[in-house]
Protein backbone atom coordinates (compact mmCIF):
# COMPACT_ATOMS: atom_id res chain seq x y z
CA UNK A 1 0.00 0.00 0.00
CA UNK A 2 -0.11 2.54 -1.54
CA UNK A 3 -1.90 0.24 -4.62
CA UNK A 4 -2.44 1.80 -7.91
CA UNK A 5 -4.27 -0.20 -10.78
CA UNK A 6 -4.51 1.84 -14.04
CA UNK A 7 -7.45 0.35 -16.45
CA UNK A 8 -7.24 1.05 -20.15
CA UNK A 9 -9.25 -0.07 -23.21
CA UNK A 10 -6.01 -1.13 -25.18
CA UNK A 11 -3.04 -2.98 -23.31
CA UNK A 12 0.32 -0.35 -22.87
CA UNK A 13 3.77 -1.67 -24.20
CA UNK A 14 6.04 -3.14 -21.71
CA UNK A 15 7.75 0.44 -22.12
CA UNK A 16 5.01 2.17 -21.43
CA UNK A 17 3.59 0.48 -18.04
CA UNK A 18 7.19 0.75 -16.88
CA UNK A 19 7.73 4.41 -17.73
CA UNK A 20 3.82 5.33 -15.78
CA UNK A 21 4.48 2.61 -12.70
CA UNK A 22 7.90 5.10 -12.79
CA UNK A 23 6.20 7.82 -12.40
CA UNK A 24 2.88 7.13 -10.56
CA UNK A 25 5.53 5.86 -7.59
CA UNK A 26 7.75 9.54 -7.94
CA UNK A 27 4.64 11.20 -7.85
CA UNK A 28 3.27 8.78 -4.41
CA UNK A 29 6.89 9.50 -2.97
CA UNK A 30 7.10 13.15 -3.27
CA UNK A 31 3.56 14.40 -2.49
CA UNK A 32 3.50 11.94 0.77
CA UNK A 33 6.80 11.05 1.87
CA UNK A 34 6.29 7.31 1.70
CA UNK A 35 9.27 4.81 0.94
CA UNK A 36 9.20 3.49 -2.54
CA UNK A 37 9.34 0.01 -1.81
CA UNK A 38 5.93 0.04 -0.47
CA UNK A 39 3.73 1.40 -3.98
CA UNK A 40 2.69 -0.66 -6.16
CA UNK A 41 1.12 0.07 -9.68
CA UNK A 42 -1.08 -2.98 -11.34
CA UNK A 43 -2.52 -2.75 -15.34
CA UNK A 44 -5.50 -4.46 -16.37
CA UNK A 45 -7.00 -3.88 -19.92
CA UNK A 46 -10.90 -3.78 -19.99
CA UNK A 47 -10.98 -3.83 -23.84
CA UNK A 48 -12.90 -1.47 -26.35
CA UNK A 49 -16.76 -1.36 -26.11
CA UNK A 50 -16.89 -1.83 -22.51
CA UNK A 51 -17.23 1.66 -21.00
CA UNK A 52 -20.15 4.02 -21.02
CA UNK A 53 -20.43 7.72 -19.70
CA UNK A 54 -24.05 8.87 -19.53
CA UNK A 55 -25.09 5.83 -21.07
CA UNK A 56 -23.27 6.09 -24.53
CA UNK A 57 -19.95 4.60 -24.90
CA UNK A 58 -16.52 5.92 -24.48
CA UNK A 59 -13.00 4.93 -23.79
CA UNK A 60 -10.90 6.52 -21.84
CA UNK A 61 -8.37 5.62 -18.96
CA UNK A 62 -9.41 4.71 -14.87
CA UNK A 63 -6.88 4.90 -12.60
CA UNK A 64 -7.64 3.60 -8.72
CA UNK A 65 -5.42 4.23 -6.01
CA UNK A 66 -5.58 2.74 -2.55
CA UNK A 67 -4.18 4.78 -0.13
CA UNK A 68 -3.87 5.26 2.95
CA UNK A 69 -5.84 7.37 5.66
CA UNK A 70 -4.71 10.59 7.43
CA UNK A 71 -3.92 12.39 4.45
CA UNK A 72 -4.90 16.46 4.08
CA UNK A 73 -7.41 17.23 1.25
CA UNK A 74 -4.44 19.54 -0.04
CA UNK A 75 -2.25 16.80 -0.15
CA UNK A 76 -4.96 14.25 -1.97
CA UNK A 77 -5.68 17.29 -4.73
CA UNK A 78 -2.24 17.22 -5.24
CA UNK A 79 -2.01 13.75 -5.63
CA UNK A 80 -5.24 13.53 -7.95
CA UNK A 81 -3.94 16.25 -10.08
CA UNK A 82 -0.59 15.43 -10.73
CA UNK A 83 -1.85 11.38 -11.36
CA UNK A 84 -4.21 12.61 -13.76
CA UNK A 85 -1.33 14.38 -16.14
CA UNK A 86 0.85 11.58 -15.72
CA UNK A 87 -1.78 8.71 -16.59
CA UNK A 88 -2.73 11.38 -19.95
CA UNK A 89 0.75 12.03 -20.85
CA UNK A 90 2.19 7.77 -20.88
CA UNK A 91 -1.22 6.77 -22.34
CA UNK A 92 -2.00 9.32 -24.41
CA UNK A 93 -5.31 9.69 -23.55
CA UNK A 94 -6.89 13.24 -23.45
CA UNK A 95 -7.15 14.77 -19.76
CA UNK A 96 -10.93 15.02 -20.64
CA UNK A 97 -11.36 10.93 -20.42
CA UNK A 98 -8.83 10.37 -17.80
CA UNK A 99 -10.74 8.89 -13.74
CA UNK A 100 -8.14 9.02 -10.75
CA UNK A 101 -9.83 7.89 -7.86
CA UNK A 102 -8.23 7.43 -4.47
CA UNK A 103 -9.62 5.27 -1.86
CA UNK A 104 -8.30 5.36 1.87
CA UNK A 105 -8.06 2.85 4.09
CA UNK A 106 -6.25 2.07 7.97
CA UNK A 107 -2.60 0.40 7.37
CA UNK A 108 -3.48 -2.12 9.75
CA UNK A 109 -5.96 -3.95 7.33
CA UNK A 110 -3.07 -4.44 5.15
CA UNK A 111 -0.76 -7.22 4.78
CA UNK A 112 2.24 -6.81 2.68
CA UNK A 113 4.96 -9.92 2.48
CA UNK A 114 3.64 -11.14 6.18
CA UNK A 115 3.54 -8.05 7.85
CA UNK A 116 0.93 -5.19 8.40
CA UNK A 117 1.78 -1.89 6.79
CA UNK A 118 2.49 0.59 9.09
CA UNK A 119 0.49 4.07 9.42
CA UNK A 120 2.05 6.83 7.71
CA UNK A 121 4.74 8.13 8.91
CA UNK A 122 5.90 4.77 11.01
CA UNK A 123 7.24 2.87 8.14
CA UNK A 124 10.79 2.68 10.23
CA UNK A 125 8.90 -0.15 12.41
CA UNK A 126 9.28 -2.32 9.63
CA UNK A 127 13.02 -1.40 8.48
CA UNK B 1 -18.34 9.12 -10.29
CA UNK B 2 -20.72 6.86 -9.72
CA UNK B 3 -18.73 3.88 -11.30
CA UNK B 4 -20.51 0.74 -11.79
CA UNK B 5 -18.43 -2.09 -12.47
CA UNK B 6 -20.62 -5.57 -13.88
CA UNK B 7 -18.49 -8.52 -13.55
CA UNK B 8 -20.26 -11.69 -15.74
CA UNK B 9 -18.96 -15.07 -16.10
CA UNK B 10 -19.56 -14.89 -19.66
CA UNK B 11 -19.13 -11.39 -22.28
CA UNK B 12 -22.07 -9.82 -22.67
CA UNK B 13 -23.79 -9.12 -26.15
CA UNK B 14 -22.69 -5.34 -27.51
CA UNK B 15 -26.70 -4.76 -27.20
CA UNK B 16 -26.72 -5.95 -23.74
CA UNK B 17 -23.88 -4.06 -22.72
CA UNK B 18 -25.70 -0.53 -23.94
CA UNK B 19 -29.01 -1.38 -22.76
CA UNK B 20 -27.86 -2.03 -19.20
CA UNK B 21 -25.90 0.75 -19.45
CA UNK B 22 -28.76 3.23 -20.25
CA UNK B 23 -30.57 1.49 -17.45
CA UNK B 24 -28.20 1.80 -14.23
CA UNK B 25 -27.61 5.42 -15.72
CA UNK B 26 -31.53 6.01 -15.57
CA UNK B 27 -31.71 4.56 -11.95
CA UNK B 28 -29.22 6.34 -10.75
CA UNK B 29 -30.22 9.82 -11.94
CA UNK B 30 -33.84 8.85 -11.10
CA UNK B 31 -32.94 7.87 -7.73
CA UNK B 32 -30.44 10.64 -6.46
CA UNK B 33 -31.33 13.24 -8.80
CA UNK B 34 -27.10 12.74 -10.01
CA UNK B 35 -26.56 14.50 -13.43
CA UNK B 36 -26.07 11.39 -16.58
CA UNK B 37 -22.59 12.74 -18.01
CA UNK B 38 -21.38 11.77 -14.03
CA UNK B 39 -22.61 7.84 -14.68
CA UNK B 40 -20.00 5.72 -15.62
CA UNK B 41 -20.85 2.15 -16.06
CA UNK B 42 -18.20 -0.95 -17.01
CA UNK B 43 -18.03 -4.64 -17.86
CA UNK B 44 -15.76 -6.69 -16.53
CA UNK B 45 -15.44 -10.97 -17.79
CA UNK B 46 -14.56 -13.17 -14.89
CA UNK B 47 -14.74 -16.37 -17.13
CA UNK B 48 -16.37 -19.25 -15.91
CA UNK B 49 -15.25 -21.93 -12.86
CA UNK B 50 -13.93 -18.43 -11.35
CA UNK B 51 -16.79 -18.09 -8.54
CA UNK B 52 -17.52 -20.02 -5.61
CA UNK B 53 -19.69 -19.46 -2.64
CA UNK B 54 -19.69 -21.56 0.56
CA UNK B 55 -16.29 -23.09 -0.78
CA UNK B 56 -18.50 -24.28 -3.75
CA UNK B 57 -18.50 -23.24 -7.52
CA UNK B 58 -21.37 -20.83 -8.48
CA UNK B 59 -21.83 -18.74 -10.77
CA UNK B 60 -23.46 -15.11 -11.17
CA UNK B 61 -23.35 -11.40 -12.02
CA UNK B 62 -21.63 -8.76 -9.76
CA UNK B 63 -22.46 -5.03 -9.74
CA UNK B 64 -19.99 -3.01 -7.88
CA UNK B 65 -21.09 0.74 -7.65
CA UNK B 66 -19.04 3.81 -6.05
CA UNK B 67 -21.27 6.59 -5.42
CA UNK B 68 -20.83 9.73 -3.53
CA UNK B 69 -20.93 9.63 0.50
CA UNK B 70 -24.00 11.36 2.05
CA UNK B 71 -27.20 9.80 0.73
CA UNK B 72 -29.30 7.81 3.17
CA UNK B 73 -30.17 4.36 3.53
CA UNK B 74 -33.41 4.53 1.97
CA UNK B 75 -31.73 6.31 -1.26
CA UNK B 76 -28.97 3.50 -0.87
CA UNK B 77 -31.14 0.73 -0.70
CA UNK B 78 -33.80 1.77 -3.48
CA UNK B 79 -30.99 2.22 -5.40
CA UNK B 80 -29.61 -1.33 -4.56
CA UNK B 81 -32.78 -3.11 -5.24
CA UNK B 82 -33.50 -1.26 -8.74
CA UNK B 83 -30.09 -2.38 -9.88
CA UNK B 84 -30.27 -5.79 -8.95
CA UNK B 85 -33.38 -6.47 -10.91
CA UNK B 86 -32.01 -4.55 -13.69
CA UNK B 87 -28.97 -6.75 -13.72
CA UNK B 88 -31.02 -9.48 -13.41
CA UNK B 89 -33.19 -8.81 -16.34
CA UNK B 90 -30.29 -8.01 -18.82
CA UNK B 91 -28.25 -10.54 -17.97
CA UNK B 92 -30.52 -13.25 -17.50
CA UNK B 93 -29.04 -13.90 -14.30
CA UNK B 94 -31.39 -15.43 -11.47
CA UNK B 95 -31.70 -12.51 -9.13
CA UNK B 96 -30.77 -15.09 -6.17
CA UNK B 97 -27.48 -15.24 -8.35
CA UNK B 98 -27.16 -11.57 -8.78
CA UNK B 99 -24.65 -9.57 -5.83
CA UNK B 100 -25.21 -5.75 -5.46
CA UNK B 101 -22.39 -3.61 -3.80
CA UNK B 102 -22.29 0.30 -2.97
CA UNK B 103 -19.15 1.71 -1.39
CA UNK B 104 -18.85 5.53 -0.78
CA UNK B 105 -16.45 8.13 -0.70
CA UNK B 106 -15.97 11.38 -0.79
CA UNK B 107 -16.19 13.45 -4.30
CA UNK B 108 -13.01 15.38 -3.55
CA UNK B 109 -11.20 11.84 -4.31
CA UNK B 110 -12.09 11.70 -7.59
CA UNK B 111 -10.71 13.53 -10.78
CA UNK B 112 -12.70 13.22 -13.60
CA UNK B 113 -11.56 15.01 -16.78
CA UNK B 114 -8.95 17.29 -15.04
CA UNK B 115 -11.35 18.38 -12.42
CA UNK B 116 -12.27 17.04 -8.83
CA UNK B 117 -15.74 15.74 -8.75
CA UNK B 118 -18.45 17.75 -6.61
CA UNK B 119 -20.08 16.20 -3.55
CA UNK B 120 -24.24 15.76 -4.38
CA UNK B 121 -26.18 18.71 -5.13
CA UNK B 122 -23.24 20.94 -5.79
CA UNK B 123 -22.53 19.67 -9.54
CA UNK B 124 -23.97 23.02 -11.01
CA UNK B 125 -20.44 24.25 -9.85
CA UNK B 126 -18.45 22.83 -12.81
CA UNK B 127 -21.59 23.30 -15.26
CA UNK C 1 -20.37 -10.40 1.84
CA UNK C 2 -17.38 -11.03 2.46
CA UNK C 3 -16.18 -11.01 -1.27
CA UNK C 4 -12.34 -12.28 -1.64
CA UNK C 5 -11.14 -11.80 -4.68
CA UNK C 6 -7.08 -12.84 -5.77
CA UNK C 7 -5.51 -11.35 -8.32
CA UNK C 8 -2.86 -13.74 -9.47
CA UNK C 9 -0.09 -13.62 -12.68
CA UNK C 10 -0.50 -16.83 -14.07
CA UNK C 11 -4.36 -18.62 -13.59
CA UNK C 12 -4.39 -20.84 -11.06
CA UNK C 13 -5.70 -24.72 -11.96
CA UNK C 14 -9.28 -25.72 -11.18
CA UNK C 15 -8.02 -27.83 -8.10
CA UNK C 16 -6.24 -25.12 -6.53
CA UNK C 17 -8.82 -22.90 -7.16
CA UNK C 18 -11.71 -25.20 -5.55
CA UNK C 19 -8.68 -26.11 -2.68
CA UNK C 20 -7.92 -22.28 -1.67
CA UNK C 21 -11.86 -20.79 -2.23
CA UNK C 22 -12.36 -24.16 0.39
CA UNK C 23 -9.21 -22.70 2.71
CA UNK C 24 -10.05 -18.83 2.51
CA UNK C 25 -14.04 -19.59 3.41
CA UNK C 26 -13.31 -21.99 6.42
CA UNK C 27 -10.66 -19.23 7.58
CA UNK C 28 -13.30 -16.79 7.55
CA UNK C 29 -16.07 -18.55 9.29
CA UNK C 30 -13.34 -19.66 11.59
CA UNK C 31 -11.94 -16.21 12.45
CA UNK C 32 -15.51 -14.27 12.25
CA UNK C 33 -18.20 -16.99 12.93
CA UNK C 34 -19.97 -16.02 9.87
CA UNK C 35 -21.77 -18.13 7.99
CA UNK C 36 -20.39 -19.96 4.83
CA UNK C 37 -23.04 -19.50 2.85
CA UNK C 38 -22.36 -15.42 2.52
CA UNK C 39 -18.63 -16.32 1.75
CA UNK C 40 -17.41 -15.37 -2.10
CA UNK C 41 -14.21 -16.02 -3.60
CA UNK C 42 -13.31 -14.83 -7.20
CA UNK C 43 -10.65 -15.30 -9.13
CA UNK C 44 -8.90 -12.88 -11.49
CA UNK C 45 -5.92 -12.99 -13.76
CA UNK C 46 -3.34 -10.04 -14.42
CA UNK C 47 -1.26 -11.95 -16.70
CA UNK C 48 2.68 -11.74 -16.23
CA UNK C 49 4.59 -8.05 -16.75
CA UNK C 50 1.53 -6.04 -15.29
CA UNK C 51 2.66 -5.39 -11.66
CA UNK C 52 5.57 -2.91 -10.27
CA UNK C 53 6.63 -2.52 -6.56
CA UNK C 54 8.88 0.55 -6.19
CA UNK C 55 8.80 1.24 -9.69
CA UNK C 56 10.10 -2.30 -10.74
CA UNK C 57 8.27 -4.97 -12.39
CA UNK C 58 7.34 -8.08 -9.94
CA UNK C 59 4.66 -10.88 -9.82
CA UNK C 60 2.93 -11.95 -6.66
CA UNK C 61 -0.45 -12.51 -5.85
CA UNK C 62 -3.25 -10.19 -4.26
CA UNK C 63 -5.97 -11.13 -2.33
CA UNK C 64 -8.52 -8.20 -1.57
CA UNK C 65 -11.40 -8.71 0.92
CA UNK C 66 -15.17 -7.17 1.25
CA UNK C 67 -15.94 -7.28 5.18
CA UNK C 68 -18.82 -6.52 6.92
CA UNK C 69 -17.54 -3.50 9.37
CA UNK C 70 -17.67 -4.18 13.18
CA UNK C 71 -15.09 -6.56 13.83
CA UNK C 72 -11.83 -5.63 16.04
CA UNK C 73 -8.20 -5.43 15.00
CA UNK C 74 -7.41 -8.87 16.81
CA UNK C 75 -10.23 -10.21 14.15
CA UNK C 76 -8.81 -8.37 11.47
CA UNK C 77 -5.14 -9.11 11.91
CA UNK C 78 -6.19 -12.95 12.16
CA UNK C 79 -7.65 -12.79 9.30
CA UNK C 80 -4.91 -10.88 7.49
CA UNK C 81 -2.27 -13.91 8.73
CA UNK C 82 -4.08 -16.87 8.19
CA UNK C 83 -5.39 -15.69 4.42
CA UNK C 84 -1.39 -14.57 3.61
CA UNK C 85 -0.56 -17.88 4.54
CA UNK C 86 -3.20 -20.19 2.71
CA UNK C 87 -2.26 -17.45 -0.33
CA UNK C 88 1.05 -18.23 -0.58
CA UNK C 89 0.38 -22.17 0.26
CA UNK C 90 -2.16 -22.65 -2.73
CA UNK C 91 -0.22 -20.95 -4.96
CA UNK C 92 3.16 -21.06 -4.50
CA UNK C 93 4.25 -17.59 -4.20
CA UNK C 94 6.43 -16.32 -1.44
CA UNK C 95 4.69 -14.72 1.37
CA UNK C 96 7.07 -11.82 0.65
CA UNK C 97 5.40 -11.68 -2.81
CA UNK C 98 1.57 -11.48 -1.43
CA UNK C 99 -0.69 -8.66 -0.11
CA UNK C 100 -3.70 -9.10 1.71
CA UNK C 101 -5.95 -6.06 2.11
CA UNK C 102 -9.38 -5.75 3.84
CA UNK C 103 -11.97 -3.32 3.08
CA UNK C 104 -14.37 -2.75 5.65
CA UNK C 105 -18.52 -1.87 4.81
CA UNK C 106 -21.89 -2.20 5.82
CA UNK C 107 -24.07 -4.99 4.88
CA UNK C 108 -26.82 -2.34 4.22
CA UNK C 109 -24.90 -1.39 0.89
CA UNK C 110 -24.42 -4.93 -0.03
CA UNK C 111 -27.64 -6.68 -1.86
CA UNK C 112 -27.25 -10.52 -2.16
CA UNK C 113 -29.80 -12.24 -3.92
CA UNK C 114 -32.68 -9.62 -3.47
CA UNK C 115 -31.31 -9.45 0.13
CA UNK C 116 -29.66 -6.62 1.79
CA UNK C 117 -27.04 -8.13 3.94
CA UNK C 118 -27.28 -8.24 7.52
CA UNK C 119 -25.36 -6.79 10.17
CA UNK C 120 -22.77 -9.59 11.76
CA UNK C 121 -24.31 -11.43 14.52
CA UNK C 122 -27.84 -10.57 12.62
CA UNK C 123 -27.56 -13.70 10.01
CA UNK C 124 -30.35 -15.48 11.31
CA UNK C 125 -33.00 -13.23 9.97
CA UNK C 126 -32.25 -13.89 6.10
CA UNK C 127 -32.91 -17.53 7.32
Amino acid sequence: MPRYELTTDEELSGPQKSALAADITAIHIAVTGAPARLVHVVYHILGPGNAFVGGEPRGGAYLQGSIRSGRGVETTTELLNRLSTAVSHHTGTAVADVVVTLREGPGHLVSEGGHLVPEPGQEVQIG
